[in-house]
């Protein structure tokens, strides 16, 4: 505490990420990182970058980026904003479209920085618990003239909504803008990206992080109706006017253009997840439907914090929330195989 | 206009940033940036970028890099805070120190971005005009439980105070945080870093964009005391996670730690631009006493505006502002010899 911060300062109760241990060798299944290495055309890039174009500064609009992220998805340059990891294009959005008088709608149990984007900039929300099998409560989100935000998957459940279902959301909230945070789409559930072109008030947030292997190179993007897009817009330009680096520009459109080896590591991670699942079925655990890479189990017979600590002694880590409802479930991101064999050995042992 | 964004993002009127053309041949002379490439280490660091750093997660809190800025200054790290951009080191800045009921002090002439965040932050701000002859009205910068914020050296005129008037408004501002702008203070301004240690309200923010030749890999911190920027990193934890990409930290710590070709490169900006300076006083320039890597300058007899279209017609970049005062004034970087001589050239065809 200071006198010198800002009331707001005093205020905030900031959010916290999963460890980032730097030099440990460690089976990390804890931040739910891609478990295979970013496309080679990716490492082509940025051995390839001049030192000029560090000299200078980069494209404010990023053009090329967001034109190749358009492409794959036969959208325009105007339906697309590009920020500093989806975290920053979601604290825009927060700031710049979520903040009416009417509160922000959004689950108990969901990616835990959305209370904090509310503190940081004195939006009203409301949470709707999710079901008792954490299902998402559709009929309950009527925001009126407020807003919506709901990660699909959900985090950290891992479990998808299918697009009739969030079409029903859009259809409910003809006033309301409503983000669709996609940061775990790709391992099987539906993109609301198709629905861009007919709903105005559907922005779609989406991250190269997970999917692209890039959570290194912080690149994050919205897709949306241009009024949308307009309104990040200004935010970000009363922001920062470059937010993403040179490097980053570059090497996020080589992976946003290889296609194939997208498609290649994300198979892997759902055949991963499959055998995966099942092994922990067999250990007796209760393991959620994932969509994503993740899986979120309890076991009825193991307290969660125990066999966290008992897996982050044998140097693995996984992710543990002591919070309501959560707190006898473990997040566990889908690593390699052997990644996978590991933690299932140290398991086996703590059970 | 949308009736989906918020009230906050109506009312902005957002940074217009100098113009980055990103394939056309110009001498580009309107940006500040550095004529020569960053050090050959920075370059052979991103060469050695490993895949496993970009697949996952980056340092949160850029320990290393902080650390290396420290050592520079004979620092802790608790008196680091690093951004992407000095630019989102004071959006920051503005929201979590500077934002109090008592308003925030800064120059009529200055970065045009500060009014901007005043706004995105709901900032009540005061402007104190320069005198006449564009120097510094110091002893009317009396914030109270307020907030001060100036250019060191100022920003489009390129003059500085030296520390015995940072001294002086540090003294005369015990309850108020005072934040000195340094991102020209490589090329023969003094430093306030030196006083951080005796400050507690001294906040000094630098850019490895000018000086260090990386305005393409957004990379600025601050400096000040530790509940200063304890201040910082809450607002940063509250809007994002990791604001740096692992290639932007391991760059820039190659950047600050070759201190022999930082010497280098900024004393051959400063033998420039006294060249030029002598060289446009000859042509009947004003020429104001540059301490920065760039310098304002009017011709009695030119408009300004003119000039600039005129420069800009052959090829020649420069930046002017429509503004009430400084309208008459064109900024010009600091460039090459070469890229020095074509603008003379230029200029003397225009005259």
């Amino acid at each position: 505490m200071s006198r010198f911060w800002s009331k707001i300062t005093h205020a905030l109760t900031p959010y916290v990420p999963g460890e980032q241990p730097q030099h440990a060798q460690l089976v990390k299944l804890n931040t739910n990182e891609c478990p295979y290495p970013p496309s080679p055309r990716v490492m082509d890039t940025i051995q390839a970058i001049s030192d000029d174009s560090l000299r200078r500064y980069p494209d404010p609009s990023s053009v090329a980026l967001r034109e190749a992220i358009a492409a794959t998805r036969g959208l325009g340059i105007e339906n697309v904003f590009v920020g500093n990891g989806s975290d920053e294009v979601l604290a825009h959005a927060f700031q710049g479209l979520l903040a009416h008088e009417e509160p922000l709608l959004f689950p108990d149990i969901t990616y835990s920085f959305y209370p904090v984007w509310c503190q940081l900039y004195g939006l009203t929300s409301r949470t709707i618990p999710l079901a008792e099998d954490f299902s998402l409560a559709l009929d309950e989100y009527r925001a009126g003239r407020g807003a919506v935000i709901i990660p699909n998957p959900n985090a950290p459940t891992g479990m998808a909504l299918p697009l009739t279902s969030i079409r029903q959301l859009l259809d409910q909230n003809p006033d309301a803008v409503v983000v669709i945070d996609e940061a775990y789409v790709d391992y099987g559930a539906e993109s609301a990206a198709a629905l861009v072109p007919e709903y105005e008030n559907l922005l779609v947030v989406q991250t190269l992080s997970k999917s692209r292997a890039l959570a290194g190179l912080r690149v994050g993007f919205a897709l949306g109706n241009p009024a949308l897009i307009q309104g990040l817009t200004r935010v970000k330009d009363s922001f920062n006017s470059y937010p993403l680096d040179a490097v980053a520009q570059a090497a996020a459109r080589a992976a946003v253009e290889d296609v194939d080896y997208f498609d290649e590591c994300r198979q892997q991670v759902m055949a991963t997840r499959t055998s995966l699942s099942e092994v922990l079925l067999e250990l007796g655990f209760d393991v959620l439907p994932s969509q994503a890479n993740f899986v979120f189990a309890r076991h009825p017979e193991h307290d969660a914090a125990k066999l966290f600590a008992g897996l982050r002694q044998q140097g693995v880590i996984v992710r543990h929330w002591n919070k309501p409802r959560i707190d006898q479930y473990l997040r566990i991101s889908i690593g390699t195989e052997a990644q996978t064999q590991r933690l299932l050995e140290v398991l086996t042992q703590l059970l």
